[in-house]
């Protein structure tokens, strides 16, 4: 993937680092709208921004957060949660597919920000984020709040704009029934959302 | 339990009708806080509060909540989560124990709530409900919020006045080790919450 | 008012008790929608729901809250302050139009709710509420989240449903250039949330 | 101000700039607890945090936020609110002493917030900002989270830690009858605030 970026990206000038954007969809459905983001947000990084690779981390089997699951004095966790962290961990930056459910996030997404949440590693802090969603008449705009107010305690810097929280029940049609993102105006916004995400995740950096 | 109930209240008005308390802990947990105050609620609403009845539901077992589990267009559920729904809708009012994690909600309660909000059915629809937590410094407070947001799209009517957020690290001891409520003014605010809330569902209930 | 209301429902059954609802907007603007929408329930209440009666308060000429303008150890009010005090505990309910500024509640609303929030007084305990709102995208949706927040506070109940946020911005259009509600799809929800709010009153009567 | 921080920090590596950090407290009381935080924010900054510096906005005076007093559309404005507009654009970073009213901000920090997010300029752009309070139960902390939603309108960057919300009644004595800060360890708490803010404000630079 890096390679393709790079070479689709030859004329450009060339980023010191490519930024790791671990990305998670809060949707288990097959053919969530919220999987589709993540897969378009995968396609522009390697088409059309350099220095911006992602990660898509499945999230879907992780056991329920328990702390009882924890050994070493909550340092040791289940071999699953074990490789989930590690890949937070080595992310730059993160991108949350973040559906709304009852006006806030989903138990799977919760559920990943709590387990990467424990122990003395602190597998979130201090990395940039952006949230992006998509729903009936706000969008999933309720939800992205939550999640807001969960990264104050695990320490996430969000960026402000652009906003992406996509009605995708109006015309035209947002995504196909695969969930395929297949409007080329969502796509756009979705790129300004990532070279945001990059530019803000590249200032935290000093 | 009703039996007892009614009995222990013998010499005080009967109501006309018991209302059902369904009551959910968010936390996994063995030894949790919030396991601990729906057990104090269950021997407060025996002891001392006639016409009130906590129905504990174990909500530990559930799937994680995904709309390709359902089946008859989305009125048919896994047999765990059909036995949830029927606890829910059979109930009077409800109280949620929610412990506070990064700010918000477990994913277990999120997961609970999701299962109940699907299909025609409107499980928790024009209830009463109460929210009770223990925590750090806000005592859970912050999370309550998130519930009380939720509650608004699942059409629950939550109670104001008392709220009930335990500061668990505080002088005089709350809890034993075993998640057990040993401090009696914390027990008395748990009778005053289970009052409002009696109160509350009667008056609904015109 | 009441009179007009009285003989227009003629041939409808007569409540026992005609409700009134204290209505504020909280826009200083001329041309405001939420006074158009405040304008409109008026209309409502007197042409088609018998017991229900509104009465706008008017909370633009209030100075702004201060707890060092309170006498008599907090249960004296500036003249303004007294009025505006003695107009919202009259009330049986409230609707709050109530405009999205920057995601949250006006100030000119926030100062109303927290000058009856004073003294031993308390001017919206225990009653009915709801909220309308028109706006951008999601039509004033971010902000009634922090109305009912405050609520909590204030112990205020406010209905779940159905919830009223116009997108004043689509077409057909929703208002006037003088704010007046022109639109009877609009309308007629907002009918729909006056019902709910008038049958959750009664409720809470018992 | 700045030379005695120049020469207090003498023996200190001096940055190559002076940061410049409006502060406003959304209390209008005269013994404030929140006016108590910023004097000791800028007595910190002279004292002991060279290359940062205390600006304390009055916003007392500014008139209720109103669209119809804009002029030059919408880029026009009354003069003292201009003169607010031009101090907050002037500064490189925000700490709002923000009072909890009924669970929610001040409507004197909202009206200014509101006042400086109008017009062709985004006085609150792309700034880094803290939050610090005092009070009850949660020392602040709820209307704490109604101020970063409004933030994300404004593209505001707040900190995430420390938090500094002072519970007030708790002893020891955290302020005196004036509203001074005359707690060691509250006082060495919002040190820490400033430095984080400093921090990331000089991150955010690139």
């Amino acid at each position: 993937m890096e390679a393709m970026a790079s070479s689709s990206s030859a004329a450009k000038p060339k980023p010191s680092t490519t930024l790791r954007v671990a990305a998670f969809s809060g949707s288990l459905r097959k053919g969530s709208w919220h999987g589709g983001l993540i897969r378009a947000a995968e396609e522009l990084c390697e088409e059309s921004i350099p220095g911006l690779q992602i990660d898509h981390v499945d999230i879907s089997g992780l056991p329920m957060s328990n702390p009882d699951l924890e050994t070493d004095d909550g340092d040791g966790f289940p071999p699953d949660v074990e490789a989930f962290r590690d890949r937070v961990r080595a992310a730059d930056c993160f991108l949350f597919a973040s559906p709304e459910y009852n006006y806030s996030v989903t138990a799977t997404l919760k559920n990943a920000l709590d387990w990467a949440s424990r122990g003395t590693h602190k597998c979130w802090a201090d990395k940039a984020a952006a949230i992006v969603s998509a729903g009936g008449s706000c969008g999933g705009g309720r939800a992205a709040f939550h999640l807001r107010q969960i990264g104050v305690f695990l320490d996430i810097h969000f960026i402000n704009k652009p906003e992406l929280q996509v009605r995708a029940y109006e015309d035209p049609p947002k995504f196909d029934a695969d969930g395929n993102l297949v409007d080329a105006e969502t796509r756009e916004r979705l790129k300004q959302v990532l070279l945001s995400l990059q530019a803000f995740a590249l200032r935290l950096q000093h």
